[in-house]
């Protein structure tokens, strides 16, 4: 049995995770919350116990074997040093040490063995990342991947809690003939689409644009591979589809790549177009597998496929991802 | 003055059609308007004269000049001839004849020298492919395009008035807790995506999917052009938004891009990722611009960019389009 603390646990994060560690049955023998002293004091209801939440210190976090990350990059490089001195693992799940030459960067289905490498900091990767390589990494099997092409669709939910409230205050203030006025989103999203999240990083590129590239090269170990992405934020409230053009070495058939996919863990093959059956956001919310589909020949380049991917980017694309790396990191 | 008739002119597109030819004033002696026969004998009001609604047929088209479809391509196809036969020009914004040999495939900003090669039949292309190649024909100019992967986020009016009535619907349905039953889309499109726009035509790629290269080729004068497109429906109301990643014979680099999209016909550049500015469907709304931004280099090929259009596919995508045919048409 563990000692598991949660930073950042009042977040859509922190909470999914609660609610992951009791549904997978993850063996913890104390749960310890951790948040701003705005919530520190309350207490919250886990597995049928009451549990306060504190306020995150080495102090606090001492006794715990892991510490899961369900806050922003700034609060996780603030407590990820005590969280270490404390002697817990810290498993994050927010951006901060992903890039770092000492952190490993673990999707568990793609590359578990990297979990060996930590030094008491395992990140979790970007939600759109995991999605779209727990997708493709039985394809880069059969060859590997040189390049991808990458649009995104993702849902408000993947801005915080607070993205929902805003759709859904949006929707009401349109239905009423209310001003709109956005706070979370720099515009409205209510029947709009905002082709931005993220800041500027690189040649007009945002952040999160370049972490498909990034993380993708390091989940993968192939350091050579390029991707353009494009990330844009539509009214849709939980999770992130992608639809994305994949170079290979050698050509990959789409035969090949349905029977890969349909075999690979971590996905589900939902592909019959005459059928009207294909991965949507409705379908792949509150669950675990990354729904691929829309699998055909990329028709510009004799090398490549093009399919569409969905996942629910609060579970697999952050909370499930984090307690699978925890996870593997107990079964070691 | 020309005596002009609208096909289909209850429907969307017919409607923003007689919208459109008041505003940019189109020198119009008489305007006829056909519908089916539910709707024949209502009279509705046009530029301050009222219209009685007539049935098709070419006792009914004859002394017309120019006749506009507005309509479904089976009833394009039905009626063609009789336009034809009743000494009018059919210029049709359905997909009818647009793949036709002796029609011309024309978006004015593009091939306008196009028109003059019909005979009695004009066509104006998919909305979406409108869009895109309005956006990007001006970097053609600098080198010819090979490829283009394109992924679209198409809003539901775009498969007609009966679209925002059921997005509406189904989000009114969801807020009183009553059952969502899709009817005009296959599935429930209220936040949610759908991946499919059209039936299986080509390898697993939809009809709307393939338009963007078939039809691409033919406007942009590019018989080699390899297109992969991916069509998705989003929950947004008016105006389709496509990501592109262009591939060139030569490098052209994004300044260059950048200069010759401000410069182009039919395009406004709205690119300043700092400042959050860059197409979105709300700002492209109830206008004939198509707005490009989010311009830079494609990661993946040392020859390629990648870039963010949004257009309204009502107006430019089109009843406009169309009308700027017939005043192509009236101008020689």
């Amino acid at each position: 049995m563990y000692k598991v603390g949660i930073l950042g646990a009042t977040g859509a994060v922190g909470r999914e995770m609660m609610k992951i560690l009791a549904e997978r049955q993850f063996p913890i023998s104390e749960l310890r919350l951790f948040a701003s002293s705005r919530s520190a004091g309350k207490v919250v209801e886990w597995n049928g116990r009451p549990v306060m939440i504190q306020e995150p210190s080495e102090e606090n976090f001492r006794g715990l074997d892991i510490v899961l990350g369900a806050a922003e990059s700034d609060i996780a490089r603030l407590y990820a040093p005590e969280v270490v001195r404390a002697g817990a693992v810290f498993v994050d799940n927010s951006s901060a040490y992903r890039m770092d030459d000492d952190v490993p960067l673990v999707i568990p289905e793609v590359n578990p063995e990297d979990v060996k490498l930590h030094h008491g900091i395992i990140a979790s990767a970007n939600c759109s990342t995991i999605i779209t390589v727990t997708a493709v990494n039985a394809l880069n099997a059969i060859s590997p991947i040189r390049s991808m092409v990458a649009s995104t669709y993702q849902a408000v939910s993947g801005a915080g809690a607070g993205g929902p409230v805003e759709l859904a205050e949006e929707v009401e203030a349109l239905r009423t003939g209310k001003p709109v006025q956005p706070k979370v989103f720099s515009h409205q999203i209510a029947y709009n689409l905002i082709p931005q999240i993220g800041g500027e990083q690189y040649e007009g590129y945002t952040s999160e644009e370049m972490k498909m590239q990034n993380e993708g090269r390091k989940i993968m170990h192939l350091p050579d591979l390029r991707v353009t992405c494009t990330c844009v934020r539509v009214p849709v409230v939980r999770s992130h589809s992608i639809s994305v053009t994949l170079r290979f070495d050698k050509p990959v058939s789409v035969r090949e790549a349905r029977h890969a996919i349909a075999a690979a863990p971590g996905c589900r093959l939902v592909d019959d177009l005459g059928n009207h059956e294909y991965p949507m956001p409705l379908d792949t919310s509150d669950q675990d597998l990354v729904y691929v589909g829309r699998i055909r020949p990329d028709l510009t380049d004799d090398n490549g496929l093009t399919l569409w991917c969905c996942g629910d980017q609060i579970r697999k694309g952050a909370a499930t991802n984090t307690i699978q790396v925890a996870e593997l990191l107990i079964e070691k």
